[in-house]
């Protein structure tokens, strides 16, 4: 007796992070199949991510999948037309030009995108936000990300150098950014300034803060620190939080005037700080919102939260490749 | 003997600010033949476009012209989709459907869209960013308006209400603005900020400015007069340019990290503050963009000056009207 099994048409999605490099087998459903997670290598980018794209098309067979196409969000600037990076401020990527090197390894068709786009066109496709053409996704983690689609596409710069929602500055006079701006909105809204910004606090003030209990000390605490003390209504915590939400609702709300979105996504590690960090930046969006008669814009959290990026990238490759073929029979017709 | 004399193709354009209603018969070229001036009529927006509109047609055949389109660049919200004025502060509409009033009118297709977006089409066009696909244009004002081309095409929002760049906060703590927020860049970079910030400098201190020369009194200070006085170099005119350029500088490293356009153009009145404010802002925006290492971005002023909006609305029209001829062809084609 033979066993016939279909075999899946599927992309391969690649999340690379400063810290850790994601992979999956993803469906043209956005279902993942298969997964596969290393440190990230930071000197040798392009070699780690081929590694780990064959290691996932060798396996594909498995969960019965056949990958079609590859799709690689990537932290920096990224030129998507050519799929090279063009500046990565932590990760050394050897060969830059990624979708190349990766094409001749694989013989699929690539496509490399900046992280926080391949997130957004995830949370648009199989996320939160599916459906809409105008969405603003913002990641809030180490620093702040951001993806926008208008009329159905992601918005990328001349060089792929646009759409660092983070380096947007929203205080000119604020704490210097390792960017070499000052006042830029990751350092008021991010995981990194939420800790900073306890940190301070703390050696300011009140020392009785139950941040110092999670924390241990000063040096060592965390954004997830202020957001367990802030759990436990801890002054210092949810002040800090508030201060912060707020900060990120003045971002949100000049993204509602420079996009007008249809809804606003918001991912990262941060978003797990709760009411207290989310809570104020509703309230401040909401408040604004209404001071301008503007239309209230939908506000939610992710639903494919750290699967976001996988999903995206490999998402966005297939629809590449189906918009390729669909231009090129296009093209033979109308010859 | 006969003259025969060939009609060009060409489309109405029309610029509707809050004071003035300008409109043109503009050729494929971008050439200006007729043009028409009248004061808007604040109450009846959409009767007086299409007085106006009518008078160009009627005329047209003076100037050997075949009007096949018409655009309108007003100012406000603009769901360009319908053509419909959503939000205007300063218009009545009366009938806020201007693109179905007007199609219904002139039996010829309507394009509808916000001022400073016509204004971009018309720089890229025709004017200082001629070619590029990714260009903002920032016009300085009574207000702060922008257009930004994103991969050829025009940047707007879920309901029309995007590309507001006057109304990014750039300081939560700043001066509130008639849009209901605080610290909008509007408010440290605009026509109206320039005079108001000399108006305080006066106020508070040196009397001897010569800025009250062309003024008269505190009260009636302009943008203009304080042009005049730095160009004397006067120092407390020279000091409130600088000050209000440096904004601008910051919100332009704004769009720079948002956008990542290829050019940055500058235009209304305000660009004739001169080298006080505009080189202020140069210069703020080449910090900016060095301390980021960043691609430098090339910052111009607009080469179309008071025509950019007609220019603009005209070819926005003339471009979507060849633009739906193809899309009905190939969609025979492909039946």
């Amino acid at each position: 007796m033979t066993s016939v099994t279909m075999t899946r048409d599927a992309a391969v999605g690649l999340d690379v992070g400063a810290t850790t490099t994601k992979g999956a087998i993803v469906t043209r459903a956005g279902e993942v199949l298969l997964r596969v997670e290393v440190p990230t290598d930071r000197h040798a980018g392009t070699k780690s991510i081929i590694a780990v794209i064959e290691e996932l098309i060798e396996n594909a067979g498995d969960v019965d999948a056949q990958p079609v196409a590859v799709g690689v969000g990537a932290a920096g600037f990224i030129d998507a037309a050519t799929g090279s990076v063009t500046f990565s401020p932590n990760l050394e990527y050897g060969d830059p030009e990624v979708a190349e090197a990766v094409r001749s390894r694989s013989g699929l068709p690539v496509v490399v995108d900046n992280d926080a786009n391949a997130a957004a066109w995830g949370e648009r496709r199989f996320g939160t936000a599916q459906g809409t053409d105008y969405l603003a996704y913002i990641t809030l983690g180490t620093g702040i990300g951001s993806g926008f689609v208008v009329d159905g596409r992601l918005i990328r710069g001349y060089t792929g150098a646009g759409a660092e929602l983070g380096h947007m500055v929203v205080d000119p006079d604020g704490p210097p950014c390792p960017c070499g701006l000052r006042g830029c909105l990751e350092q008021f809204a991010s995981g990194t300034a939420i800790a900073r910004i306890a940190r301070a606090a703390l050696k300011e003030g009140d020392h009785r803060s139950s941040i110092l209990s999670f924390a241990g000390s000063i040096e060592n605490v965390t954004a997830l620190d202020v957001a367990k003390a802030a759990r436990e209504y801890d002054e210092v915590a949810r002040d800090v939080l508030a201060k912060a939400g707020r900060m990120l609702g003045v971002g949100l709300s000049n993204v509602a005037n420079i996009f007008d979105p249809e809804v606003i996504v918001l991912g990262g590690g941060a978003v797990r700080a709760g009411e207290a960090f989310l809570g104020a930046a509703r309230d401040q969006l909401a408040r604004m919102t209404e001071a301008q008669r503007r239309r209230p814009m939908r506000l939610d959290v992710t639903s494919l939260a750290q699967d976001a990026g996988i999903i995206g990238a490999a998402t966005l490759a297939l629809d590449e490749v189906v918009q390729t073929e669909r231009t090129q029979k296009r093209g033979l017709r109308e010859r």
